[in-house]
């Protein structure tokens, strides 16, 4: 007895660790094989094939991560240009753009066919599905092994292909999987859908926690985003869950750093009051992207599901590949990995960069020359260009992305959107005080004329907190992944001005963000948690029958035959019925399932002597004896005594907030103890949408 | 319309924005003046009396804030031995020591007297009430002005005073009263107790962020430990209000330091894997502290309740006040500040510190020596003994100092208690590595046989986290406070390793944390929403009446006279009466309170006309028209036509869920839509308490 108890207590802990092993396992994997398969398509190491480019120059003279055209300062790395036309430049450019594009189209066709052909829920972010799966409804297979592989393969396929896309987002899925995957190897959880949800709950705060290596940020996320009711004592498991993966992958070290992530900053100059105004700014745009993003998406999704497009997914991947490879390819910062342009983007400039975007005028006599702001170059003035046309390309490109059948998030991309409008800003308000050294509004940013300190690359994080709280609407949780991301409360006060201004206007513009517009799309019967509901309607103004409909099929507990229950059972299609005293009273006794009832009927049948169409089915305890007539059915033990149930003048307030709370399927209206009705979820759903000026008929349950 | 709904969107923001900028100005306010105060005890700036010992010697020769004795360095700051005696040794020490004592006294019985004559609630850490009210109790006054006002000045007495008690839960208390307060400015919060607890948790979160410097420990603290439902909508809101507080308490700056507490760390040597033996040893040790404080502590506070020493409650403060400083003053350990006991424990020695703890036989022609640890000199034996006795004293007097009745909290006496240890454990450690530098078990610490990486200071710091974490059991909370005070990942492991062995080690002596502990004791109806219910009993099982009892008190419809219902109302002392159609059926039509119930029946008495002692009472939408009887009294618009109901058969593991998530404080109970009986949140109390062996009848409810 106590070994089963401690049995108990234990399996959660055990669980969440192993699915925090696997889930950081994973994310090692496909993080080390995204990045081998990316430069793949730049060129190839002949030492060693399985190096990527990074490890490949390790023992070479010294590469420099972010410098643009670092393939000539590597000599074991040949890009497939230097490899087949020898080293002329025009024929190199030619190849290398040939075999860019075709590696991309080889890429992103297989990752379609996996999808298609292994696992159809491995495409997309999977964050609609987790959410809805979190809410209460199932989704067979969603979570399954054949998901985790493929998801997890057509993902490396998927970031190697150099669309615009993220891993960020579906390593919450592949958690997710490996948390529904272990959660088998414990009854308590595998048997039991709530306790499972629990399990869920830890792996998607471990999914974040590796994307960002924010544990913290990853429970909040779990918290405040995914988890549709999060019991405080599975708090502490996810956390533990989402520390144990983020250490994992620390263990595995994919990028080389020490860092979980590629963008991580380690700069800490201070900013100023003033800064405030660009970076409310920042937000602002960033709830502007956010909601027209969200707009254009979704109509171009609704486009692909009703039109004839939706059935060719794979050519519409390749169609997508072969524009994003085309394109990509000319502009060096949409070329390179979203990931490594964010870090780029983020990043301040030290001695050592001799990038495009450092190529500023520093007095090189000056002590510390670097920790102050300078004169812009030629070299930056071009970068601008540049970087406004890979803004251009990544904003409407992600729009036709974010949909197609294949493994994508959406973190990175809005973050580079937001990180490229930052860091111009960034530059563009660092020239303003540069050139304006004097004025009495940037007095106390500079120590003297020529030692003014702003950090563009603060801007560029700035920036792409604002555009991923534009597009996701995430708060809490974003501003502590930024802080684990900047690591201090420094810039605490930034990220919440600019992740603030960012949801406000959003929500103004339009409540909901990306996620829940593609529960909406998908029909998931899924109940807005956050959402307060504040009209005044009754459950009576709600439940079903409504005035002219036939009049609630129910069961009485002691008076219908087999054949009469068969005869209801094929011609409703409720999936319960309330079983009431008699027809004419209404009283309510329980509430058996369509599943229950349909599997009693059809073992009695097939088992017991005796029951035969005109047997009558008894719910009740005491079962009269009446030997002329056909054997009873006794049915007790598929009744629910303890339904839920409400009176017909509740207000729909309580009523929404016991649906949310309880997580109920329905719930029987009452009233003075008769039956009166039923509420369904599927009901208050359309009730709310009724309520908001939507057509109720328009909501569409898959 | 549109205004109003702005305002309605917009007051949560500005009430939170108001609580917070109260709470970090009442903290900064407290902090000041507690440090004030302190110095006051050991002496007087004669430049400027006004200033505390550290702003006094500002201008002085540099003073080292870590230095036991640096009264002889600053030459402004005049202790109370030197200005009488004029500089003989044993003269000075004896008259400190008198001073100490009388100064003590003095605060001690200002803070004692002020509760007792002006707000008897601000006495203790607060916690415990505000846990209660937050879980839907009310107690009228708790969080008024006066509490504010008296806890505010209570608390920097009590610190003052140099009693074993710190300022940081009490903050919780304060930052709750001023979001009370600031409620009543918007009606929307001011007039609806739910919407008024939104606030409060918002309060309770920037109450722990300016305690500990910690906004995201804060919002978490709120969430984990104190509130009871946390609508996710209010996470933001209440990061924010944390945030605010944090950054007006950083504005004022109280310490001079820069940091929002005394004690953060900012060192970040590596830890190693075997270190987690000493950790999780630590964690342990911590656990076991905290099952003894809350066993003997409780011991103390329900001798205190039931005995005559509860009437003298200025008598007790006094006493605990005297022994404290008549046992604190000798040794240097005790009698400076807890928090700069806790700040010299946690910090590492560098080349700047000369005292007991720092003296080290270090080499001082190696470069980086400070990085290294050395063999112990005789100081640091010496200081060895006096922090043992510092730690028998500290964990002594603390059981029974938390509990009188002077504000008074607990996080900093139980860390202090942790850090003494942790710090004896790291040195102890530190010197025996020092001594086997060549051992295999210590190899990878160390760089050569004189360059071993070790910091007695983390071993404090997670010591402090494991015995916190024993006495309150919290758990992510305190990690992220840990997480913010190192700032950093780093330390997160051995953080959460001792936290995790404390809770544990904790919870298997006993699942009660303090502040349930006094929950229980003083009778609050209090129900866990974090213990699992996992018994098989249902409804019919708890519900009232039993089966010997009198039936249950109700009211029909549409038949009784007022004269019936006063008596029913003389007769019983529910605060409620279920409704039913009538006394035979038992159908149940709604619920209507005493307190209506009362209130409409005199007023009908007083203005109807025609109301007599027996007119009948109707609760139906349709009155008969009886023109020879009295006139009715019409009672419908009191009646609650939507009780929340249960059946008999419903499961108590749902019954509970129910009450916890639904706030409830009453279901009643049917069964096939008639009325049987009632369950109470008391119902369920005594029934939780029955199945853990408790005797029911043992749990008062005040």
């Amino acid at each position: 007895e106590q070994v089963k108890g401690a049995h108990d207590a234990w399996s959660g802990w055990v669980c969440v660790l192993l699915v925090g092993v696997a889930a950081g396992t994973c994310a090692g994997i496909i993080d080390i094989g995204a990045t081998w398969m990316s430069d793949l398509k730049e060129g190839v190491c002949l030492e060693a094939f399985w190096f990527n480019k990074e490890q490949c120059c390790w023992s070479g003279p010294s590469l420099n991560a972010t410098s643009l055209d670092s393939a000539i300062k590597c000599k074991q790395w040949y890009s497939w240009g230097q490899m087949i036309s020898g080293g002329s430049d025009a024929g190199s450019y030619i190849i290398g753009y040939l075999f860019f594009v075709l590696w991309a189209l080889l890429f992103g066709m297989l990752a379609a066919m996996l999808v298609r052909v292994f696992a159809p829920y491995a495409c997309g972010s999977g964050i609609p599905e987790i959410k809805t799966i979190l809410s209460g409804f199932i989704i067979r297979g969603y979570l399954g092994k054949w998901t985790l592989l493929i998801k997890s393969v057509g993902m490396m396929l998927a970031v190697s292909a150099g669309l615009s896309l993220g891993k960020e987002g579906p390593f919450v899925h592949v958690a997710c999987c490996c948390g529904n995957i272990f959660s088998y190897l414990f009854p308590k959880y595998g048997r039991n859908e709530a306790k499972k949800r629990e399990i869920l709950s830890a792996a998607s705060a471990a999914g974040v926690s590796v994307a960002f290596g924010a544990p913290i940020g990853g429970v909040l996320f779990s918290l405040e985003e995914v988890s549709y009711y999060f019991p405080l004592k599975t708090l502490w498991r996810s956390f533990f869950c989402a520390l144990i993966a983020a250490f994992i992958l620390r263990s595995i070290n994919p990028f080389g750093n020490d860092h979980l992530v590629m963008f991580s900053i380690d700069y800490d100059e201070p900013w100023h009051l003033q800064e405030l105004i660009p970076f409310i700014l920042l937000g602002a745009l960033g709830g502007l992207f956010g909601k027209f993003f969200i707009k254009f998406n979704i109509m171009w999704c609704r486009y692909r599901k009703f039109s004839r497009l939706g059935n060719y997914p794979i050519f519409e991947v390749l169609a997508v590949t072969f524009i994003t490879a085309l394109l990509s390819y000319p502009n060096p910062y949409t070329r390179m990995n979203t990931s490594e342009l964010i870090k780029l983007l983020v990043s301040r400039c030290g001695p050592e960069d001799d990038v495009e975007l450092c190529d500023y005028g520093r007095n090189l006599n000056m002590t510390d020359t670097f920790k102050y702001s300078a004169v812009a170059g030629n070299d930056v003035h071009s970068a601008l260009w540049k970087l406004a046309l890979a803004l251009i390309f990544k904003m409407v490109i992600t729009i036709f992305t974010f949909g197609i059948k294949i493994p994508a998030g959406l973190f990175i991309p809005s973050m580079a959107v937001g990180a490229i409008v930052g860091r111009m800003m960034g530059i563009g308000f660092e020239q303003l005080i540069v050139s304006n050294p004097d004025s009495v509004f940037f007095s106390n940013m500079c120590e003297a004329p020529d030692k003014c300190i702003i950090t563009p690359g603060l801007y560029a994080m700035v920036g792409a907190a604002a555009a991923l709280g534009g597009v996701t609407r995430m708060t809490v949780s974003l501003v502590v992944i930024m802080f684990e991301l900047t690591g201090g409360l420094e810039y605490i006060v930034p990220m919440m001005a600019a992740a603030m201004t960012s949801k406000w206007v959003g929500d103004a513009l339009g409540r909901e963000g990306i996620y829940d517009a593609h529960i909406a799309l998908n029909g998931y019967p899924y109940l807005d948690s956050k959402e307060e509901f504040t009209h005044t309607t009754i459950a009576a103004d709600v439940m079903r029958p409504r005035r002219n409909d036939p009049p609630l099929a129910v069961i009485t507990q002691d008076s219908l035959t087999v054949e009469e229950t068969e005869s209801l059972l094929r011609n409703t299609e409720h999936n319960g019925f309330p079983v009431v005293v008699s027809r004419e009273s209404q009283y309510l006794v329980g509430f058996v399932l369509r599943r229950d009832l349909n599997l009693a009927i059809a073992n009695a049948r097939k088992t017991s002597d005796g029951v035969v169409s005109n047997s009558v089915i008894y719910f009740t305890g005491h079962v009269p004896v009446n030997p002329h007539g056909p054997a009873p059915l006794k049915l007790r033990k598929i009744l629910d005594m303890a339904p839920v149930t409400i009176t017909d003048q509740t207000p729909m307030e309580t009523v929404v907030e016991m649906f949310r709370k309880l997580g109920l399927r329905q719930t029987l209206v009452t009233h003075n103890g008769r039956l009166l009705g039923i509420i369904t979820k599927k009901d208050v759903l359309r009730h709310i949408a009724q309520l908001q000026n939507q057509d109720p008929e328009s909501i569409l349950f898959n």
